[in-house]
């Protein structure tokens, strides 16, 4: 490695940062080297929030070239969810170029091993930590998140979700030993003694497919996993949120080279309005491994038809809280109302269907029927986002138009228990700002369960009434069963309720939040401690992130010859 | 568990063997705690040579009652390749009443962890290692394996195979702790704090696929891996070698009772001549994973078709040595030899093509031709088979009239170096014994490459005249590209010819031996240190053991509360 950044002094800045986070998915003890507060940035190197900001402005309009072989045109025209045209220009490639280009740097890639591939990849999450500030806005300018949400979770949250990757292909890799010595005893005749080589090798080059809501924390699990077991990747972000996996994929080249290694390891894949080029790139012989965030629909024809490479899809669900009976009724009123705002419901973990027995729960506050409990909730909403700078914080923008229309048609399913809102947002008056909406349903009519039985992306929940606890666990089954869950959350003071609830996710592999009443939600999870997802249900086929997220990304050779 | 075998009894008995397992696939050194001589046997309750003879002897002829639910019928009709009717019963299962009945018993076997789990198929192992003798004539007489053979593959070997799967999913289980305490700062608040416990869930039923050459050392490794991580386990055999693996479902039976689980949570499932029950099986929706072993048709098949489930398939595959210069000529022929003869060639790891220098090769003994080396490798293998004795103990017997066919038309495919001659066995008459043909064969003619470039399952092997060095590493590579290898073999004392084998078998993700000229062959593999297959060339996609072979047969599910 004749290169700016050896491997001595990458290990040397990077080890200490692994090992701990190697003990951190061991333990699931929080965990995080990320700073999560904007203050903290600004020292070693680190932009701070006005630094941040420019590096940002100074992006705009301009054109991103990152250098890429095949660049054939120049793609662009994202417009922020909060109105500004980014004017961002990116190389549109032409594949039969850049593949093989990419394929060029891999076997020293691979050479490298295990331990230098991670330390690389840290030191790609450090620079774009180091950027966190600028990130947050290209994240809030394309995913529509509030500025605080974005640098948070697009931030310091995206990189522990990477890091946490890294750790996890570093430790399955490093589970076969380089190289044994095997020795077998044979009687009285000499043993029989063999070398062995056990080396780590890439399935060749992998394919992140990004989304629009959360590109760099949906996105670096399966970059990082892809790049630390040896393969190239190629970034193919949402069109409306290039900007992020941009800078990502900047960042990236830039380490890779400093490093010795070659730039093309990691490249953009941007395209043209219409071009639908994630089809094309996805049943390439060369793509061997594909990670996708989003719809269904399109995650069930990657599964379907990529079938020359490993594919991992976390795609719709339906996620559910049971709200059976209470033991902090304001608790479960304040946490579940902020559940149902943060980012307008536009999350994958948001609860949408809300199952309430008809004839009311018992709370620390005495009985409440299923009117009562709907209309508190109502006004525990109410409460949080009446103050429209707070609701903006909270809210962000609605990312889409398609969003917008579900959110509109929402209100006709039902009886609305809480209508949505226009907040108008001062600093960007084009942002598209709606509080969500709280419409009745009622379980047992086949009208309203084709509403609740099927996602309704955005801030739109379903108070749906249920016969019994029993009816509700029972609900809760079919729905994980047939649309999948990326969350399920219950409130519950009742054991036997509780040991039901927890048998379901057990039988349906779903992840269970249990009477979260204070200052965490069923919609968030950390890494190094949380799985995001089970891989177990039709909402998603990986765990963000187990040992089966990284083991089949690589294969392990055998050479061995007689001692 | 109130039971005859207790938790605290299985943990005393069997957690030192696990323990040394997990040691030994860390380190790769040579380990096996199942003796491989058979006069090992006969002390501590395991049955010697008479007796495992006996006990085979006196299950023939008779029904295998596993007392399974929903048996509506009786099927049979197992013909040895040593020519005797088995005349052994099994019970024809109504699938919608067994595979509900496998599904009771799976929560007591979830809940009971990991490690129970682990010491109830590692109880089972030792059961079945008891009955070694009997096992290695049930395998014998299936597969057309010699005894001795038979013995060591179809016995320690397989049962090593098993305990290795187990060690494996038990590692991958443990990973995640039980329960963590997370706690995260907030500054000047107090911190968030929450106790989450991690439970590893199975998916369902898994369905494992016998194939009839190697019923329980192709077969443990699903087998156990899928008990192990908490699934319920359906065997649906080779009608032509149900025995060993009937056996080993009333082993397991037996042992699962004992320790207090439901016996239905292992079944097997005989079927009628031309059933063809593996569709039926492999697309219900309660089988979540498939081991198949096979057709390359039929693992296609499943691939496609049974997408409910998780499918690992070993396929056929065109396994070549390439003969590029030799340090120990008579060690390599001698070596070769071996391994073209063991069992008939009927193995999936045996070498069909050798691509030999059409200019000849350097040796310790000087420069040889082609020719010569071909008539030395016929000669080496005419010497080894030369005494009817030995010859009935290497090769065994051909197992079926299709390999008997393709042995016989393969003469007709080009100039023949070596003809296969019939040996008989004064035993048993009635058995096929052959011995290999080697058919030399051109690289450069398109009509040859339709014969080298097929898999031809037996004991055939085509002596592949090449241009140059370069040549063979090209043609090597076209061969694992386009249809897999399980096994690659190199001679060669150059070192650039060395490296660029190694390279394709790194960017082809294949196995390598390198100059076996010993007691070691290309197409044996050690459990706990050889990897069986890569899991990443179109021969297979798994090997045996690692990480991602376990890692996905089951999820964790976490509960999080408040702490």
């Amino acid at each position: 490695m004749a290169a700016e950044l050896t491997a001595h002094d990458l290990i040397a800045k990077h080890r200490p940062t692994l090992d701990q986070a190697l003990e951190a998915i061991r333990t699931r003890a929080y965990w995080s080297p990320h700073p999560e507060h904007p203050k903290a940035y600004g020292a070693d190197g680190s932009l701070d929030a006005a630094a941040g900001k420019a590096a940002f402005d100074a992006v705009l309009g301009t054109r991103l070239d990152l250098g890429q072989p095949g660049t054939d045109d120049w793609v662009g025209g994202e417009t922020s969810p909060y109105g500004i045209e980014l004017g961002v220009e990116y190389p549109h490639a032409d594949i039969d170029e850049l593949l093989p280009a990419m394929k060029a740097g891999q076997r020293a890639w691979r050479d490298a091993g295990a331990e230098i591939r991670a330390m690389v990849c840290l030191e790609i999450l450090k620079r774009i930590g180091d950027r966190t500030h600028e990130f947050a806005h290209a994240v809030m300018h394309t995913s529509g998140q509030a500025f605080m949400m974005a640098f948070q979770a697009g931030g310091p949250h995206a990189q522990d979700r990477g890091l946490e990757a890294v750790a996890y292909a570093y430790v399955e890799q490093v589970r076969t030993p380089d190289t044994a010595e095997w020795t077998k005893p044979q009687g009285k005749r000499d043993p029989l003694a063999l070398t062995k080589q056990f080396t780590p090798v890439p399935r060749g080059i992998a394919l992140m497919i990004g989304c629009n809501t959360f590109p760099t924390w949906n996105g670096y699990p399966g970059l990082f996993a892809s790049l630390a077991t040896g393969n190239a990747v190629l970034v193919k972000p949402h069109p409306r949120a290039v900007l992020p996996l941009a800078l990502t994929v900047a960042v990236a080249r830039e380490v890779l080279a400093g490093a010795g290694f070659d730039p093309n390891l990691v490249a953009l894949a941007a395209e043209r309005p219409g071009e639908g080029i994630a089809k094309t790139l996805a049943t390439r012989p060369e793509i061997r491994i594909i990670d996708y965030t989003g719809s269904t629909a399109f995650g069930d024809w990657l599964e379907t038809n990529a079938r020359q490479a490993q594919v991992y899809t976390e795609k719709a669900g339906v996620n559910t809280v049971l709200v059976e009976s209470a033991g902090d009724y304001r608790g479960m009123l304040s946490n579940l109302a902020f559940s149902l705002s943060l980012y307008s419901g536009q999350m994958c973990t948001t609860p949408q269907n809300l199952l309430i027995p008809r004839d009311g729960i018992r709370t620390d506050e005495g009985p409440k029927t299923y009117d009562e409990v709907v209309a508190d909730l109502a006004r525990a909403v109410d409460g949080l986002l009446g103050d429209d700078a707070r609701a903006n914080g909270l809210l962000g923008a609605i990312v889409n138009p398609d969003v917008k229309a579900r959110l509109e048609a929402a209100a006709g399913l039902g009886e609305v228990a809480l209508a949505s809102r226009e907040v108008s947002n001062p600093e960007f008056p084009a942002a598209v700002v709606r509080t969500p909406v709280i419409v009745k349903l009622d379980g047992a009519k086949p009208d309203d369960e084709a509403a609740y039985m099927s996602e309704c992306f955005g801030p739109v929940s379903f108070a749906v009434a249920v016969d019994s606890a029993a009816d509700a666990v029972e609900l809760l089954r079919r729905t994980i069963r047939e649309k999948g869950a990326m969350t399920v959350g219950a409130y519950t003071t009742d054991e036997e309720v509780e040991r039901a609830v927890q048998e379901v996710c057990f039988e349906e592999a779903a992840q269970l939040s249990l009477n979260l009443t204070g200052g965490v939600y069923v919609n968030q999870t950390a890494a190094f401690s949380d799985f995001h997802g089970s891989g177990g249900n039709p909402a998603a086929n990986a765990a963000l992130t187990d040992g089966a997220f990284v083991a089949n990304r690589f294969r392990v050779v055998e050479v061995r010859r007689e001692a």
